[in-house]
Order: C-alpha cells, then structure tokens, then sequence
C-alpha cells in the first residue's frame, strides 16, 4: 500500500502494463451504467415498484457476476470447440493482467442482463427474474458472444471467421439483451390496464424523471468505458472509439427530437433520453470502424428508431416499460447492419453488409427464441408473473415490505411498515 | 475485442499512448459534470420546472457536442489566423491518439454552454435556449479559447503570445460561461415573483436539495478530470494539478462557511455547495502554477466569493437561480486573476498580474457583451422568455408535457397527464 | 492546455508515469465514495434530516482533506518514530509525481472519517461532529494507519513489521471507521423512539430508498479504486485485486440475501445494500492476497454478518442508524482475519492467522477506545446531542434552515421558510 517506488518492468511489458490499466478504468466506467440501468427504470416506473426495479437491477448484477465469472467467461472465451462454444477457462483466477479482461468482461454480461429487467418491471416475480439473469450469462449471453468473439485467430468462432464486425456488442450485448428481453415479454403479457379492452394505450407515467435522467446521463457516461475497452492494444483507434461513441449520443438526441418533431408529438423527455440511448446503442457495433460523420448518421437514425420503435410494439400489445426491446434491439439490430454499410474503406460493400445482416439476424431469432424459452420454462414451472393483487399493491411492498418514499406515499402503506415520520 | 495480446508499440509513442489514455480517462470524468450541473440546477429549481431544467442539460450537451465537433474545435484550435481565430480542423476524423483531445475539448465546450442553464432557469424557452447554446460553442467559447489556447507556440493566439497562463479553463470556460450568463440575464429579467414591488428579495427554495448535493458531489468527481487533463506531457505536474483541484474544493466549503458565520447567516446547505463549486472554479486558472498553501488561500477566497456574490447581484435585480454568474464568473475572474498573484516562482510580480488581469477582463467583457447580444437578438426575433401563464404552470408541462414526480404533484396535473398511480 | 506533443521522457521513468496515473484514476473513482456515503446515509434517514447527513458528508470531506493534508499525511507516512508515528513530510507540496499519492491517501482518510456520519446521523450536533472528523484524520487514523502502512522496509511501522497485511484498508480505514463510530454511539445514546421503554426495537424507516441505493451502488464503483490503487507497481495483481473486489461485493449481495432467507425474514433491499458493502469491506484486507474463490467465500460471510451484525446492536441498544458498526467494523474485522486463514501460498498459516487477529482487534480497541474518549470529551465540554427540540423538528430544520423537498414537505414547515410552490 505505501506510495510504490519506480519498479523497472521487463520492459517488453510496457504495452501490456498499460493496456491492462485502461481496461480497469473502462471496467469501473461501465459499473457506473449498472446504476445506470437502474435509475433509468426505477424512475420509469410507478412509485410502488421503485425498490423492486432497482433490487432486480443490484441482485442480477450480483447473480450475473458470479455466474459470468465461473461459467460464462469460459463458454464465450475458452478454446473454441468447432467454433460454436468455449471449453476452458471456468473460475479464472491466478495472477497477471489478464484478470482485468476478465473483471471487464464480466461488467459486458451484467450489462446484457440487466437490459431485460426494465422491460418486464412491475409485474414479473423476483426470483424467477434471477434465474433468467444467472441462464442469461451462462447461455445466452455467452454462446452467441463465442461465435462473435470467442477462440483465436486460428480457430475462431463462426461469425468471426466470416469477418463479421462488433466493436464493443451492438449484437453480442445489445441485441441479445433486447431480443430476449422481448421473448421474455410475450411469455409474461402486458401490466394490468396498459391496453384497455378496446385496444387503447395507456399511458403509466414514470415516477421520478429526473431519477431516470441521472440514469440516463450515467449510461452515457459508462458508454466511453465500454465502447472504449475494446480499442486495439496499439490504441490507435481509441480516439475515433470515443469520439464517435459521444456524437452518437448526441446524434441519437437529436434523432430523436426532429422524430417528435415531424411527428408533433410534444417533447417529451423520457423519449429524449432513449434517443440518446438509442443513438449510443446504435454506434456500439461500428464506433471503431466508421468515420465520425457516419457515426452521427447512424446514431441519428438510432435516436429516430428508439422513437418509434415502441409504437410498433405497442400495436402489438407488448409492453416494455422502459423500450428497452426498441432501444437495445432495434437500435442494435440497425447499428450491427449499419457496420456493413459504413465501415471505412468498405462503404457499401455487399459482402460484408451480408455478413453484417447475418450476424444481426442470428443474434435477434437466438436471443428472442432463448428468451421466450426460458420465461416458457418458468413460466410453466415456478411461475413468472405476479398475482393480480401483487401487482396491484406494487412489488416494493409484497416483495421486499419495503418501499421507496415512506414519508411521502399513502398514510396506509407507511403505517403498515411500522415507520413513522 | 478478444483481450489484445501484447502489441510492441513504436518505442518512440509510448509517452502518446499513455497520455492519450489519461486524457480518455479525464474525458469520461470530465462527462460526468454534465449530471452534476444538470441535478444541481434542477435541484435548485422548483418541481415544476425539474424536467425542463434537465432537458435543457441533456439536450445542450448535445448541441454543443456536434457543434464543437463540427465548427468551434477549428476555430480553436485550428491553425491561427493572426492569432485571432482557427482557420482548419473542421469536422475532425481519421485515426490517431489526437482525436482523444478532440473528445476532452468538445467536453469542455458543453461545460461552458451548460453553465448559463442554471443562471436562466424556470423561465427560458426551451428552442431559443438550445440556439444560444450553438452559438456559445461556434462563436462565444471558441474565439475567446483561440486567445489563449490556440495557434502554435510560433503563431500562437494573442493572448497567449502575452503569456497569459490558465490551466484548464478559469477564464476560458468559467469566466466566459458565468458571463455570458450574465448577458442572458439581463436580457431576460428576473423571475415572476422574485422580487417584491417594494425590491425585496424573495426566496425561492429548490424541490430537492439532496439531488442538488449529488449534483455539487458529480462536479467535484468530474473536476479531477477536468483540471487533471490538463498536466503536461510528461506528467510532472499531474500531482499538484489534482491536489490542489481537491484542496481547492475543500477549501471552498470552509470558506463558504466562514462566511456565512461571520455574517450570522445559517449554514444554508445550498450556499455551501456552492462554495465548494467556487472554490473549485478559483483554482482551475492556477491549478498547475500554484503551490498548495497558496491553492488553498485561493480558494478560501473563492469559497467566500461564492457566497458574497449573489447578494451583489441580487441588489441589481438580477436573479440568477442557482448562483453561476458569482460561482463561475466572479470566482472564475478572482482564480485568474490570483494566478498572476500566487504562481510559484512569480510571487506577486506585477507584469504577471496585469496580463492576468488583462486576460480576466477581456474575457468578462467579451463573454457578458456576446451574451447580451446573443440573446438580444433572440428576444428581438423568436422570443427568449416563456410566456407568463407557463411560467406559473411551469416549464415541465407547457414545453414537455411531462411532469418530474406525476404521483407526488397536485392531482389536477397528474389527470392531466392520464397517469395513474 | 493544448494538446502535448510527445514529449520523451526519461526512459526510466515510464513506469513511475504509468503508476501515477493509473492512482490518479483511481483518485476519481475513490472520490465518488463521498457522494455514495451521502446518499445511502440520507437515504436512510428520515426526509427531516436528509440535507443535515449530507451536509455533514460534504463538510467532513472538506476538513478530513484539509487537516490530513496538513497533518495526517506525515504522521502516517512521514519518517517513521520507532514503528509509531511519521515525523515529516507535513504540507506537502512541490511537484513530482507523489503528490498524486497525498490525494489519493487523502480520500481515504476522508473516507474513514465519513464512515461515522450515517452512524451518529439525525441526533448528532453538526460542529462536534466536524471536530471528530478533525480528530479522526489528525490523530486516530493516521496513528494505526502509521503502524501498518507506515515507514520503510528498514523502518517500518511495528505492524508492518511483523508481516501483517492489508491490501487497501480493511483494517485501517473500515476496522478504524466503524470502530471510532461504535465508541461515539455509546457516547451519544439512541435516537428518540428507537428503542420502547420495554426494549423493542421500532424500525425506522429510511425516506428515499432508490437514493439510498443509488450510494451504494456509487460506493460498489469507487471501490474498485479503493483496492485497485493498492496494486503494486508491477501491476502483476492488479487483475486479481479488481476482480476479488467486484465479486466480493456480488457475493456480499448473495450472502445477505441466504441470511435473510435462512431467518425467513423479508428481502430487504437496505440489508441486501449492506450486504454488498459488507462484501466489499470484507475483501478490502485480502483483494490482493486471496485467490476469487476464498474472495468469494470472505465476502459471503462478509454479507451474512453485514445482516446479522445489526440485530446484535440493538440489542445492545445502540442505535446505528446505517449499519456502519456492522458493515465497516464487524466485516472489516472478519476481513482482516479472514487474510490470515486464506491468503494465497499461506493457507491457515497459524503464525499468519495470529498476526492478522492481533493487528485486527489492535484496531478494534484503539478505534473504539479514541472513538469513546474524543467524543466524551466533546460530550462534556461543547455538547454532541442536539436538543430534544432539534431532534423532534429534525436537524435540517433546526441547523441549516432549510429542507430537503420543501414542495413535497408538510405546509408548516415551507411556510415557515417562506417558500412557494
């Protein structure tokens, strides 16, 4: 712990040294987008599920990490058996740098997670939550992440044998984490009185937007460390990695506003924050591969789609509290894709805007069926939905008998946790 | 992606690539003093416009970005003209470490934009804000930058030619920001109801001051990144640039405090952050000139200054809701201005003062004269000033119709919402 | 401030570069623990106190920088007297790369001083507590911290030298924090209401949970600084301490939710927020000592005692209002010791284990004692205990004349202040 003296390292360490370093700031850069996520869906939420979102969002976290370290990091990074799944590397531990990818690989499947619990807030059940989070990191997340990024240049997986482009997970994190958010969805139905009976939406207002702004802000601000730990270990592509991750977000902001604009719909904020999302999304996949003013056309048309997606899922009486289907699915699903069109010195190449699409589709129509699959399967065994009176009550309550603003929320509620002002 | 082996840098970029890595890791700091002005001022501000406050944050972090990006980082830091203005480097792209810098500047020009959110807050349009916003980053922020940071040390801006010293923006971003605040101000004119007919003061409380603290807590994190990126190459000085950053800001709550005992004031939370925030700005002109003793005198001041100064101001009718005119102009003007007092080895000598003084000046004179114009001419043609029904309403419902706490406001503006708890 | 060329430095120095900046990032990311403290301490308390707590975090902040700078800093690492207290290297200043280690050590001085804040909150009078928090830093930490961190190789403090460990303050910042907080609790009594006159506990509730988690979740990210500075210049363990440190908090997490399980008590989230913080305190000693699978093991028994620990305070009938005696005391105690039963190399080591208790229960007494004697004397000559009055109105109120969530508190008490809405 005292102040270290000059240690002279073998000097053909240097790089490493060094690369090792930026990986851990990145890593503590992307923690910061767990309370992102969090404060993101607990203020898009009613009051009375405000502990329960954010429970969901710290304990998968948790769950996830555990699992992703003992299980996933290996399935996804180990030898690659014929391309398709990792078959060593389970509980890595040890000395030496490379822990640091590991601790920052880990934060990615956290991060791909934790996507889902915003979209099925309010109404699923804690504990089956937590075991679609643990199947998440130790199927899903990592099986697809192997084809994508898994085994070496020799023997690679199958995705990226075919060249197929991700900087830091437009489709391994993001359309994973949206699709299967999305097949969890149709198992687990609407909120009650989202859509009346004759087919209207209702509006359920956020609680606590300035919570979900700080939310929002956090994500962004967690995005340079996780679109910018994956710069090549010479670095010459961090700046581009950063500098286009940012303008994506703004680019997505922007979107997003002349999207409510053409439509005259107000401004809402909310919608502005998932541009910005949306936008940051969208620029994951090509953020080392385009130029800036590609990377703003993308994000911007990334902000336009996390407009709109939601009204799309909205006819089809799907209800994601959060758009989180929209903004990770969609946006990723247009970002992996837009990596074909704009990569330099590619433009518009068909092959690799094939691949691209490829790689995209396979990532949505996996994750969506593992998805569905999964809440199926808890859904038919434990359970996923809470009852209609848990509901009703709110899951703060029913859940964790607590709640978020006791001095501020029903006499009768407060009374009923025994508190008092 | 996959964890980069060890890469053998060219020997000779090792000194780049370890400092473009710190300035990555000053820029996602220095991100995070978006939040931190956003929760700050919204906190500061009534509920009603808690929304509208951080839109106008989220939004103009947007505006400057891309606007930065593409024009004002040219006309700073573009090759001089006569030591005026930046005449290349529009539209940044390509590869290479340099973009990192063209990150970590586009930051520090959404700072100095969103400094003026907070002065002219509750009753601003939202478009005409955002406008002037753009024209603070292409016109107001950039040239003055190009005096003192542009061109070359061949051809370098002019005052920087004078030897004019600021080490990460005392004058060029928190002198311009709380002046050019102060233009606004004028321009807009006070609060209904913030003064009485007979001139009395009237207090208006911000909705919630433990947001308001994160908010002065997220500044202060981000302010190690902001003053921090500015260490030279060699890192020499990396030490005593945060240390006294720090220091700085402690100092600034002790001073904030003392002041406010000797006045027989109570220990307002809100003046104290404050203080730390001016403590903060007085030391960002001489973080790297002076020693510690002297930071820490610097900022005692900058702490009472902050405190001071809204008294001054509010006896000219100028109502400025969360204090940026004293926090960043007054205490900006004092750190520069100390800077030629205190900087090591140049204790109080005179020619040093006057061209620190002389730069201070220029700076107020330039930042408060555009600023008045800017919005002026806003005023002239579209009008800056919402209209005095949506002033009461509040600024959340009539330009985003979306309220900050739906479930804790008055009932008639939630139905309004068709929300439901 | 413009962008550095690349300057060469001195070949031998890279490392030094490397290591500086590296703790300047982590600097950034400790400091982010003062917001997390903050919040999860107001948070937890009522809505009456939430500007007081803070305040008290901001200010502690203020003065522990000052006086460890000052003070604290030599006597801790100044030249060593006999293994017992440094005698040089007050006020440092100057240039040069160590600097950057004052402030980092500085933040955690700070941070064993805030430990005590959510501790004594919502009784405490806010000047006695600022001087404990002097005290602290002058005196009680740098003093134990000076025995096990202090001096050189040669001349070592007397912990030191007897090989006992601690990778980032298990024992010297969260044993200390939570053991100083034990001995001011005995000195000032229970909050009013805590305890019946028949001895049952009433629970009190905290006012804003998502707040509440919002810390914890900072505190979790700031961690990851906390232990990742201690890595040696090598940086060979920097991977092993970070990695421990994240899965220590997730297995935390799961500890306290088996505890809760096991008791059949609810899922509470403020004792699942402990048990992360227990788990991260309990690695703090060990992170670079033990392979993750002891780390997993320490930190799960970390969050079970995080959960346990309080109920045996109670009924002691002392009152800590956050669980900081538990999270801090009793896991940094069991972290401590845990090191000598799991670290690497040295499984169950008698000789170790023996060391380790020593030098954890040696902190254990001298924190606890201090605690008891500096506030005693506080007790006794100024006064600790605000006035029933105070209490019952809340110390928002009574000591800084102003409230949290003015709009949203009862209509006495705005009115009182002269608020609108």
């Amino acid at each position: 712990m005292a102040f270290a003296p000059a240690v002279a390292w073998a000097q053909t360490t240097t790089e490493e040294v060094v690369h090792s370093v930026w990986i851990a700031t990145c890593a503590g850069l992307v923690l910061m987008m767990q309370p992102g996520f969090a404060l993101l869906e607990s203020g898009f939420c009613r009051a009375k599920n405000a502990v329960n979102v954010i429970m969901k969002n710290f304990t998968d976290c948790a769950i996830a990490s555990l699992a992703y370290w003992a299980v996933g990091f290996g399935l996804m990074f180990g030898v690659s058996w014929n391309g398709v799944v990792g078959i060593s590397e389970f509980f890595p531990g040890g000395q030496g740098t490379s822990l640091v990818n590991v601790l920052y690989q880990t934060f990615f499947a956290a991060t791909a997670a934790t996507i889902i619990s915003g979209a099925v807030a309010e109404r699923i059940r804690f504990v089956p939550y937590l075991i679609g989070s643990g199947l998440m990191v130790c199927v899903i997340y990592p099986l697809y992440g192997a084809w994508v990024w898994g085994g070496t240049a020799e023997n690679p997986g199958w995705l990226r044998a075919m060249g197929f482009l991700d900087t830091a997970g437009g489709s391994a994190v993001h359309v994973i984490g949206g699709f299967t958010a999305l097949g969890a969805l149709v198992v687990l139905g609407p909120r009650l009185g989202r859509f009346s009976r004759t087919g209207e939406v209702r509006e359920i207002p956020g609680h606590n937007l300035p919570l979900a702004a700080l939310g929002a802000f956090l994500l962004w601000v967690g995005w340079l460390g996780f679109n910018g730990g994956a710069a090549d270990a010479d670095f010459k592509d961090l700046g581009i990695i950063v500098l286009n991750t940012h303008l994506g977000a703004a680019a997505g902001i922007v979107g997003a506003m002349l999207t409510l604009g053409i439509h005259r719909r107000p401004l809402l904020m909310s919608a502005v924050l998932n541009g910005a999302l949306g936008g940051l999304v969208a620029i994951t996949a090509g953020a080392k591969y385009m130029d800036p003013g590609f990377a703003v056309l993308t994000s911007l048309i990334g902000g336009a789609i996390a407009v709109v997606g939601p009204a799309v899922l909205q006819r089809m009486k799907i209800d994601d509290v959060v758009d989180a289907v929209s903004v990770h699915g969609f946006c990723g699903l247009w970002g992996t894709i837009a990596t074909g069109l704009f990569a330099r010195d590619h433009l518009f190449d068909p092959s690799r805007i094939g691949v691209q699409t490829l790689g995209a589709l396979v990532a949505a129509a996996w994750a969506f069926g593992m998805g569905w699959l999964v809440y199926k399967l808890l859904h038919l065994t434990i359970g996923v939905r809470a009852s209609t009176e848990h509901e009703q009550r709110g899951l703060d309550y029913t859940e964790h008998y607590e709640i978020g603003y006791g001095e501020f929320m029903a006499a009768r509620t407060h009374r009923d946790l025994g508190g008092e002002a």
